[in-house]
């Protein structure tokens, strides 16, 4: 316990809750991390889709990239509405279900927990493929260094988002500087030598021959591709209420940052791309070169510049996992709220923050990466289904909302544009990326639904099952027929015997005989004789009604069957009663402690209270080892 | 665990276990498995060490097994006596401990536990080698095949050695006509040819040159060797107590049975050996071939005999290991009985086995055939010294046992040589084999003998603590104050209180606020007025003491800080009366439940329990889900 202290810190009171809610400034790097990053391997999906191209391909990437860029742009202004309309709570699942209905709802939670999950394997795989491309040395240690990742991310999160905000701040905007210079230096060296700049360092030669034109299907597939760049749009509205006042303020001026700084990267880097002739590379290619390191190298060379872009960029990655550490757990505890959910999705740990939602996150991701052996290209055909599901799901939802307020034709025009184009492409993308692996998410989907549905109907029933209704029936109130399982006459024992004489005049304690095996043997007469010495004569002679002693073979070496049968019998015969099954239980404080006991007073518990009736009770009665004062 | 009673079978009753004693023809492949089985590798393991010199090692092969059969010889008329003096239990520990003390008792246990352990671990991966050696296509499998053979016997013993009984005569008559056949067939050859034999199937050449003379250092490295051949001679005076009566007659047979077939194939084997020119291979050689592989193929040919012979030798082999399983349970069962070892050690399982004691052995033998790659010749230098660590302290003993004893000269002289030549054996085995890994043993004894006494002293201490001298003390049997924690009000929180009511008239409900995180309000009058309405007021009509509600804020989320901060407010308001914690527990029938629930029940019980104070009780209400009758 004092390692986990250690590890994630000391454990926070509910009264530190607000300190924790961020501004604007705070919340461009919190939930934009995830667009930022996805302007690294956006455009570099879509070339490697035209990799069989060879420097053909170089022709078409403009044009794919133009198409999204307006898509963002659509995006954007849908969101701000979104934003407007919903400014507690803007989230995918909790527009689609106010406007659209319960399956609505969990078909955008479904999909945005789907999205979530993909972001942190495809965040730090294509973080770590930064990290490879910049140092090839590292190149057999994918996977390694993949999981290292999720496991410090997963801890920073376990210690809270706002504690680790200063690590968000720095990187990013370095991030920002690098890139927009980069790609402004290079503009200029365009724009300077007439379209025909010369690289600091050439890339790579394309690995195929140029082929003249593209098919349809090509360029289906590189939009497809490249549209991941859009999936970190969503993230404000679903991260809404960890602002701070003004809220909705705070929410424009953080998704306006981070749209227009991913729009000016994406069209710069397909221009570079095209002026300075780089193309993609298979990250299974031994000397990978992702497209970022080869534009920065081509632009600027590699010198100290080279590094800090790419070191920036490494950090935005890393952390572009971590806007999903923020959201998942987020929604996940709505979700949970309304009972889809298991109970302890909603509950906050010891940082405040959501730790089961985190570690489930952490633990599917890292499932993921090792299933796909840490290749972001694969995963990347899972992703953008989720992502653009959400984006057409909310939008559509916001159509809805727009006509049931009325009077917001604009409004709903934007919104209906913005469903339409966002729908419009993730059946692109579902045609083009359903063979390489779409269906997968198509399947998890409908799983994931039935998953919440179920978990809804079983709290539902649980709920009806112990519903009460109208004051307390107070009648019969007996006191319970107590019974003191006891192994032998001890301290423990004599204590669980005197508490049981405080709660009822009617307590038994049952001796069973034979659980030590067939060689086992106790003196019977001796045992009734102590009991009849040290328990019942003391008990008589202070009035009370003395306990009886009941010697009871175990013929299986079992507790509970032989108790069950007497529990049953007592029921019989007195059905007004309770019965209340008294354990005497040691108690350790060392891991090792445990290994020198039987645990036979947990394991009749657990037998008890599951094959017992309604009127069984159990009661444990401590004793502390090496830790009780003396005399007890 | 419908899968566990299919695996294991029914649980037995206590009154079966006479019936599960067996006699002496069951008693030879019961214990005798060991010794029989050793044969194999006893030889082997001498002619192993004789590679380097090629066929002039066989020269040496007859003299150091004459050595080794008189040493047997020897222990077969001192185990005698054994069997005579302690024929209840005749294990070195019982007669160590008897005669020489505590110290020599632990000390036999210790090496003998650990000789058990090897044993099963050369056993199995002998029998593995002789498989291997017959169908040379599943050399790559070796461990694997070790590990499913350990899996075999574990869950064959898990159902009890009686029940499998038939599993052990037919393979071990087999084994002893094939190869006493075999032998003497060979015999017969080499008689008939004057010395002369044509092998059938000529065994590999030599891989070394013959050299002319062996050191003295080679001779004792194979006498250390071979001396792994008699390790399974204690077993008869282990196993007494399993034999049914007459139990001395029934245990002489048996031994003499065992002794008598294992010297004549340990003469045997060395004889034929010699005139047919068979040496050791290297298991680590492709083709490797065992001694007796070679020796029934040279004799009878590779036809069915070959195949039979070989198939009973598996079998005997993987059984060897049984008589570890036999052995070692009950070994442990004795120590645990002592308080050295933990409890659960002592207690027949369901198929009264001691099931603790086989899943230890099987888990640590498995441990050390993965950690030595499933090859026998690595284990052996680590098995012999457990052996003859026994051997010698075990007769030691008896030699004390007849001086106390008195007028037994010749008793006395037949331990005293036994005690003598086995403790000869040991400092050879010790010198010779002690780089090789006979300290890893030297070290491990008194390792294990640190953990006997330091378990006999945990519990020793605990059962001084819990010791009860005198009548119980029957004063100031107040009711306890009960404290009922609820989360809300429902029908399992009414069964609570209910039964607090019955228990004593000073209840409390504590209502914990604030335990959902910061963003979790319960509306605190909305609680406190149903409160009044339905439990207040239906208790005061019924001339009850209306339980008392607190709301207590939970600042850090947490049920068990605040509640013992009450609890030790409670206790020094009225120090002499008890306080009783009353927690509502939903109990789940089947596992997905679990995930569904928070178990704050039982988190809360076993913080309680850990840092309340002596006056603590903590009672369980449960609820079963989904089986409760309406209304309950």
């Amino acid at each position: 316990m004092n390692f986990y202290r250690l590890l994630v810190g000391r454990r926070l009171a509910n009264s530190e809750y607000e300190d924790r809610k961020i501004g604007w400034a705070e919340g461009v790097p919190a939930m934009g991390l995830d667009g930022l990053g996805s302007s690294s391997y956006g455009p570099e999906a879509a070339l490697t889709i035209m990799i069989p191209l060879g420097a053909a391909g170089l022709a078409y990437i403009g044009p794919v990239m133009g198409v999204i860029v307006a898509l963002l742009v659509i995006l954007y202004l849908s969101y701000r509405q979104t934003l407007l309309a919903y400014s507690s709570n803007g989230g995918a699942y909790a527009v689609a279900r106010a406007n659209l209905g319960e399956n609505a709802g969990l078909l955008a939670a479904a999909a945005l927990m789907i999205d979530y999950i993909l972001n942190v394997a495809v965040g730090v795989s294509a973080g770590v493929g930064a990290l490879v491309s910049a140092v090839p040395a590292l190149h057999p240690y994918v996977l390694p260094l993949c999981l290292v990742v999720v496991v410090v991310v997963t801890v920073a999160n376990l210690r809270g988002t706002g504690e680790a905000g200063w690590l968000f701040a720095l990187p990013t905007y370095l991030f920002i500087a690098c890139f927009i210079g980069a790609i402004g230096w290079g503009m200029w060296q365009v724009a300077s030598t007439g379209g025909q700049p010369v690289p600091v360092e050439p890339p790579p030669p394309f690995a195929a021959a140029a082929i003249g034109t593209a098919s349809l299907w090509v360029l289906m597939q590189a939009f497809a591709s490249g549209c991941t760049a859009m999936t970190g749009v969503e993230a404000v509205s679903n991260g809404i209420g960890s602002f701070k006042e003004p809220v909705l303020r705070n929410a424009y001026a953080t998704l306006t940052i981070i749209v227009a700084v991913l729009g000016l990267l994406l069209a710069g880097i397909a221009t570079l791309a095209t002026f300075y002739h780089i193309g993609a590379m298979h990250q299974t290619e031994d000397g990978y070169q992702s497209v970022l390191s080869q534009l920065v190298a081509a632009v600027a060379g590699r010198g100290l510049f080279y590094y800090v872009a790419m070191g920036s960029l490494l950090s935005i990655l890393c952390l572009s996992a971590n806007t999903s550490f923020v959201g998942f757990p987020r929604l996940c505890r709505t979700v949970a709220a309304d009972a889809y959910l298991p109970k302890a999705f909603a509950v906050p740990g010891r940082r405040l923050v959501f730790t089961v939602g985190i570690l489930f996150l952490s633990g599917v991701a890292a499932l993921l990466l090792v299933g796909f052996g840490g290749i972001t290209e694969r995963l990347i055909p899972l992703f953008a289904i989720g992502a653009f599901l959400t984006f057409t799901i909310s939008q559509a939802g916001m159509v809805v909302h727009w006509r049931r307020e009325g009077g917001h034709p604009v409004r709903l025009a934007i919104n209906a544009i913005g469903a339409t184009a966002t729908g419009a492409a993730l059946a692109v993308i579902l045609v083009a990326k359903f063979l390489e692996g779409a269906w997968i998410t198509l399947l998890a989907v409908p799983v994931v639904i039935v998953v919440l549905k179920y978990t809804a109907r079983y709290y539902e029933r649980l709920a009806d099952e112990l519903r009460e209704v109208g004051p307390m029936v107070v009648k019969q109130l007996l006191p319970p027929t107590v019974i003191v399982v006891a192994e032998e006459w001890n301290r423990l024992s004599e204590r669980a015997v005197k508490f049981a004489l405080t709660i009822s005049p009617d307590v038994v304690a049952v001796h069973l005989s034979k659980l030590e095996g067939p060689e086992g043997e106790a003196d019977e007469l001796a045992v009734r004789e102590r009991w009849r010495k040290d328990v019942e004569a003391p008990a008589a002679a202070a009035g009370l009604n003395p306990p009886r002693l009941m010697l009871i073979p175990a013929p299986f070496r079992q507790f509970h069957e032989p108790l069950l049968r007497l529990i049953d019998k007592l029921d019989a015969d007195a059905p007004e009663r309770a019965v209340a099954v008294l354990i005497p239980e040691t108690v350790k404080s060392f891991w090792w402690q445990n290994l020198l006991h039987m645990h036979r007073a947990g394991r009749l518990r657990r037998k008890l209270l599951k094959h017992g009736g309604p009127n069984l009770t159990v009661i444990t009665v401590p004793w502390r080892v090496a830790r009780e004062p003396y005399p007890g």
